[in-house]
């Protein structure tokens, strides 16, 4: 069994979050749990609410998700809320984050020394927030310790897939890209969008 | 302006409704709404909960974005869900289903005599919901008239930026896709999951 928790936060990017819970969803054991700093419903970018319990109180074992999307640029400057994801990050198992989740993720300061990716059209907007993180330009995603950042929105799919197989196999993975007619891009370093 | 109301019912297929919503978020003036028949929380199959508008009293012009999933095996079976889908997407303008939502609009026999795909695992019970229609085994998606029909869950991804093409042409689709770093399947007739 494993537990992973989705952090969802106002206008977090739709597929960067729903991408990996339908991957996920369809791993037999795979428990998940959808929370928010605040708990109260959440909005995403493309306007649909979701409803989340609060972090505090939360078990926060397992894996963490962290999706990106516009939510991101003004969450980077809050002191409090990265603090809090921080501690959320430290606590869990693997931490996985997709799109401009990592610029958030890097924040925290976790990331420093370590091999990154994010989003290639936010990519210098990423890098900027913290240059001490090895930015990895060309990758789908890249793996770092307990540590997976994607690159741009889709990308979380693949890693996601990517993921499972590193902890379950491969075929394990290829059933559920299968199951779900996905085209699995299982190369992490194939990236056609790196510029 | 292009209003989409997205159908949720319970259990419905997280990525089947997603994927298209996070393609149609990104074209500017595309108006996205959650509706369902009772308008209260949905539960997704991957056991998250969207706030839903009540489609009674909601503007249900323009396209109607009809998911699958597990949600739709007993709703084939209540004819008063299946009445009202029939009278929504015969008001819409175009009509769009993913993976075995093709199976609910086949119920309203709407789809008699048109073609159209579905989920790959489940096509021979969405055959056998209404042998009526052409059901074309080897299809991402398919167009007949005001109706697309894709095949399982993520090529609901590749029929909405297909979609997008055929309204305002490919270009457009693609600017899309690049932007959420997805690499579109853009022929309709390509499918490696057919069987």
């Amino acid at each position: 069994l494993i537990h992973v928790n989705i952090l969802l936060f106002p206008e977090f990017e739709t597929l960067d979050a729903f991408g990996p819970v339908e991957v996920l969803g369809h791993f037999p054991g795979c428990q998940l749990r959808y929370v928010s700093m605040q708990g109260s419903p959440v909005k995403s970018w493309q306007g649909f609410e979701v409803l989340t319990e609060s972090v505090k109180g939360a078990d926060l074992s397992g894996v963490l998700l962290v999706p990106g999307g516009q939510g991101t640029r003004p969450l980077v400057e809050e002191p409090e809320f990265i603090e809090a994801l921080k501690e959320i990050a430290e606590r869990s198992e693997y931490c996985l984050t997709v799109c401009t989740g990592s610029a958030m993720l890097a924040k925290t300061g976790l990331l420093n020394g370590r091999k990154a990716t994010s989003n290639k059209i936010a990519f210098e907007w990423v890098r900027s927030v913290n240059t001490e993180v090895q930015w990895v330009n060309r990758a789908r995603w890249v793996v770092d310790g307990k540590y997976y950042t994607s690159s741009g929105v889709s990308a979380g799919i693949d890693m996601t897939l990517g993921f499972l197989a590193d902890q379950f196999g491969a075929d394990t993975a290829r059933k559920i890209a299968e199951g779900i007619e996905y085209i699995w891009n299982s190369d992490p370093e194939e990236d056609r969008f790196a510029k």
